[in-house]
């Protein structure tokens, strides 16, 4: 949860959040609403991206919903003007996708990218930025943790798409001063992620093929680490970021410090929903192709200057998570 | 000038370059037309951009020359079709550019070789492709000579989209099997450059203006280093590295291991021309935005696994590059 002295710096505040009627930017428009701040949240409703309309059902008399995509640059031009912060969570986010089709991560992650920036580059110069990368943008892990000096290797486009992006916003943050702060999450779960199919958000998935009282499929020998986060700690670290002047220009990890194991998720999951099963299965030749193996991230950086760290164990995390799904199944399944 | 076994590689070999009526591209297509490959010269005119159908003017009867864009799918799915080797020279080389529109290099660097590297992996897994992206990746040098493996940090939208280009072959080369050599050239001047601006290429625009008799400028004190390369010496290093199995996978500099100052530069192109002067100027803030210093590449890695290094000198490679434009000057004036 944050403290409140920071949530009392959005307070009035007039915030714009790309991808708003997503996972993480809905989670993060009811965090803001709640700090006094004034939310428009952006999305294009793409199919199967994740937005849907019911995640922001808590606030929903208290945000402005801007159905639009971030690739249109007339409406992208008018809609920067006058926001405090915008935060950038518009993506696609399937790192299958790319495999068979290059074009919406280049269009959508990159261009639209480019859009937003040169939006504000034009119309809004003095907005801050947060942009929401991936940890994928290192590719396999050379040494673990994994600290942002590590070298950028990204494996699959959309991958790419992420580390492209990212020098977006730093080549505009140091040659047209438009401020920005580029995050590399982790593996996110938690509540209002899409649950209607499994190419993006696995813990997640586990969490639906549980409360479906299906077999969780774990692939490989299900050692494999990685730092799973949860939701409300992952929108505590952004808007912890984005209240910290000395964070502008720099890239953080945002990860878990506590890393756990496929299996050990599998097991957490099965055991929390009290139903469900899970089992060992062999990598499809896709996933194999985009497996990293361990990954966890090095968060000494975030923890230094931004003095977050994340609070939610995973048991915690996933409880609550269980919690909301049983509760909302209908908007979701 | 390649040894003759080199070139006996190409002989019968069915040809693709893409931005083949540029400078780098059209000096490729006259070499390989010798070498007895059978050539097409892809080129979409771009205006300002560097086409010129005289440039390949020594061999335009044994080249199919094919006016079209790189980004369009059709065709590029179909002329891919049945070629043994492409190389890809097609791009938006303005580095200034895109310090005011950053869509030409998103839209051509980046989205035009993700068409190309489709269209082979549809159509053409089989073909060997080469890409030619920029030092300029690299961004400053942190430490001279720089090797492949110094940080990527590009420092403008032009070379960040030379970075994206640049995974995305090494990405299709490893997901898709479409086998791929990503260089990495320094400023390279000499033949068949465009000499109507001074946007890139700025060597042979001090070329241009000593044969006006005109005063060369020369920023800042003229004592910043490069590893300025002669037009020839790049073509060589491009087609050994084509015919070199062991270099497919791997980026590669292609540089210059004696490296000159641009007053040097800028004193032998006068003396060699005799006509025009040099000055000494201030920086324009454009160009100090972009401007990364000393840098010079370490060639040991293509040195070592290609046997390929530079062999004309400074004087000698500037001599033949007056002498071509004093002879041609009305088609590049």
């Amino acid at each position: 949860m944050l403290e409140s002295s920071v949530s009392d710096a959005f307070r009035g505040t007039r915030v714009l959040i790309t991808g708003g009627l997503g996972f993480i930017g809905s989670n993060l428009a009811i965090a803001l609403v709640r700090a006094g701040a004034s939310v428009t949240v952006l999305d294009a409703m793409i199919e199967g991206m994740g937005g849907n309309t019911f995640n922001i059902d808590p606030v929903r008399d208290s945000v402005a919903i801007n159905f639009s995509d971030i690739r249109d640059e007339s409406s992208m031009n008018y809609i920067v003007r006058g926001k405090d912060y915008i935060f950038h969570l518009a993506g696609q986010n399937d790192h299958v996708l790319s495999l068979s089709n290059p074009f919406p991560d280049i269009d959508i992650n990159i261009k639209g990218a480019a859009v937003l920036l040169e939006a504000c580059k034009r119309y809004n110069r003095d907005v801050r930025l947060v942009y929401t990368g991936t940890r994928g943008e290192y590719g396999p892990a050379v040494s673990l943790p994994v600290s942002e000096d590590a070298p950028i290797n990204p494996k699959g486009i959309y991958e790419l798409s992420s580390v492209t992006a990212q020098m977006l916003f730093r080549i505009y943050h140091h040659n047209h001063g438009v401020r920005s702060i580029t995050l590399r999450l982790t593996n996110i779960y938690g509540e209002r992620a899409q649950m209607r199919h499994d190419r993006f958000g696995v813990a997640n998935w586990f969490v639906r093929q549980a409360l479906d009282d299906r077999t969780v499929k774990v692939f490989g020998d299900g050692s494999i680490l990685r730092d799973f986060l949860y939701v409300g700690d992952t929108t505590d670290a952004i808007l912890m970021c984005a209240q910290c002047e000395g964070a502008y220009g720099h890239v953080f990890n945002v990860g878990n410090d506590k890393p756990s194991s496929f299996l050990e998720l599998a097991k957490t999951v099965v055991e929390l929903a009290r139903s469900g099963r899970w089992e060992l299965a062999p990598f499809t030749p896709e996933r194999a192709a985009q497996e990293p193996g361990h990954f966890y991230s090095d968060i000494t950086k975030i923890r230094t200057i931004v003095n977050w760290a994340p609070s939610t164990s995973l048991s915690d995390g996933m409880g609550r998570t269980l919690d909301f799904y049983r509760k909302h199944r209908e908007r979701y399944w």
